[in-house]
């Protein structure tokens, strides 16, 4: 079994953070000092129904702005629905883009950035550094407990020839301003609350384990699987503000972490499985969990302890030990989150396993994954998933 | 004795942040990046002796850019040298300006920065957000373990007409890049290596306490206090590459941490002191501290278990017990610094002492000290740190 060897350099870089209950009234004073005259405001409806769309609107207008709201978009989001984004944002003639919602949203909103300043189809930025001309000013303010895409250089689309969600990897998209206001979770659903925070919680893991991980990194990955542990189950049987708060922390940690370190095998495999059948990111995150970490842990054993400690327990020198309290942990959480199990359950055909290991071999997540992995390795992880 | 309240929004906003050994050869594309044909290159004589300068030069002039070199820069710069470097700035016609070298260097390229975008006096910007026009690409290399001004958004001055040292706050003088390439301590002379650690043991402690910490901070501020533990004493014994490694790591993540939790007591005395004797800015925060430490400690009682256990410590429920492995620690290192003790021995005259504890209250530092101080009770430790 062969371990990749460890980054001696490392890159940190995230965009300004504002973070705090109640701020989202604080968009117009963000989007304004970013020069915005016309605000391109990208969200999904869902959240529209909620009432912070509205709140996000008055905020842009107070603050002296036109608004052209854009909520065209559905999960896993789709490269007509970008292209169609971007068509509107040149009829209407808008300056900053404004994403509000989940991960889809944000990303999306990112898409319709990328084509603005660079043109083509959002296809052609596939991979990393495609992106040569800077974007328009950039506000995201995320709604749900999961994307981290509110920090990131990532943006994750579906390809809908092809039926594979694609990864666009770039420092140009992260946004300029990345404004959470955990009030917002008040509104999600507990089934987002919980496939957004598994969402979160493969961030963190992925990220820690990841070949280009630091110190930088780690003390977020870390500080995120601290207020998972701590926070999930009550925010999900509870919903407490306190709760819900840290899970919003805990997602914004995890996205400063990957977005710096990058991920691993569990996004490599969960991406071509998106794209495939539609299915919701964080569940199939959720399935694939477990099997990862058996997969990376005899490669990262030096950094296990650090996990275990963040996770709440006492350092132990067993190894053994370490790794079962670890997916113990991860199983409870799984268990309170409501989340499907087994690939079978959230819509994959068996027949279909061979042709989804090969495509996540192609994903950009595969790069940073601790351990040197072939077809054979993914398949197998897919079918001890199934 | 009264604790002040806690901040419920938090920010965090750091610079590009580059950080690996033999990376100062990257400063020429760094600077080309931002745009660079003529660079001003401030930086200070110790430096250009130690080779690094040549270095730095050598990769500016590769990557195709002409160089000015200013070295007229002396420990808590002055007033005066920026000025002078402004002057040879503009005369020389720069575009781009790279600071490298300890808190002074950098501090005094940001001093130039400023003036040379919104003219004056760089006393005209003593305090808070009184920066309005932004400043040419700035990339900061710290070639101590130290300071943090290569993230920070503090530029600290010496009037040298009121002979007290003043903080410039703004966001807008974090540089646009920080390259700290660790390999510059293995110059570094055994006194600042322990003087300027100190400065960020001392950074990461009074972030730690900081009113306006908060998780994305106080991750920072522990890593830095856990590097130190870990890596100070051999640092200065052995002088082994990993060890002078983690120290400028602790003093980068401190910096992270102190540039958005700000800081507290300690370093609103050392302004004053260091601005009246020109005194080294290190062995102020050393003499300090342990006094500081003891003020605060029975308004942190909540933050004390997080902090032994950064310390590595188990954690104990005996509050008593955590203070004193606080400062048991930190005494340690004090002794391993070898930095003088108490203010008798740094030249502070006791006759000083309350026109020192009144300038202190003037500082900005002690905004987010979290416990409510008057001058009585800085002349107090002042006093016992006599």
């Amino acid at each position: 079994m062969e371990q990749k060897s460890l980054h001696q350099h490392c890159k940190f870089e995230v965009p300004e953070i504002i973070f705090g209950r109640g701020l989202l009234q604080q968009v117009g004073s963000c989007a304004r000092r970013l020069g915005g005259k016309k605000v391109f405001l990208v969200s999904d409806q869902g959240l529209f129904q909620a009432g912070w769309v509205d709140l996000a609107i008055r905020s842009l207008q107070d603050a002296g702005m036109k608004v052209v709201y854009f909520d065209q978009i559905t999960s896993n989001p789709k490269d007509y629905e970008i292209e169609a984004g971007l068509r509107e944002y040149v009829a209407q003639g808008s300056d900053v883009i404004v994403g509000l919602g989940g991960g889809s949203a944000l990303d999306a909103a990112k898409g319709i950035a990328i084509l603005s300043a660079n043109g083509g189809q959002i296809s052609d930025y596939k991979g990393n550094d495609k992106i040569h001309r800077p974007l328009p000013p950039l506000v995201l303010c995320p709604t749900t407990c999961g994307t981290g895409s509110d920090v990131s250089q990532f943006a994750v689309i579906n390809d809908t020839g092809e039926m594979c969600k694609f990864t666009i990897m770039s420092r140009c998209i992260a946004p300029d301003i990345s404004l959470t206001d955990p009030d917002t979770l008040r509104t999600l659903p507990d089934e987002y609350i919980g496939s957004t925070a598994i969402d979160a919680l493969s961030h963190a893991v992925e990220a820690y384990f990841s070949v280009a991980s630091s110190t930088l990194t780690d003390v977020n990955a870390l500080q995120a699987l601290t207020l998972l542990t701590k926070s999930f189950i009550p925010a999900v049987q509870e919903r407490h503000a306190d709760n819900l708060e840290d899970l919003s922390r805990a997602s914004l940690h995890a996205g400063m972490a990957f977005s710096n370190a990058l991920l691993g095998i569990g996004h490599a495999l969960a991406h071509p499985i998106g794209g495939l059948y539609d299915a919701n990111h964080g569940d199939v995150n959720a399935v694939l969990l477990p099997e990862v970490l058996k997969f990376d842990f005899p490669v990262v054993r030096q950094k296990i302890a650090g996990m275990v400690n963040a996770l709440g327990y006492k350092l132990e020198s067993n190894e053994k030990f370490a790794e079962e309290m670890t997916i113990e942990t991860v199983e409870k959480i799984l268990a309170a989150a409501g989340v499907p199990r087994g690939l079978r359950n959230i819509g994959v055909k068996q027949e279909d396993l061979s042709k989804l290991a090969a495509r996540a071999m192609n994903d950009v997540c595969l790069l940073t994954s601790p351990r040197q992995t072939d077809v054979d390795d993914l398949l197998g992880i897919l079918k001890r998933s199934y």
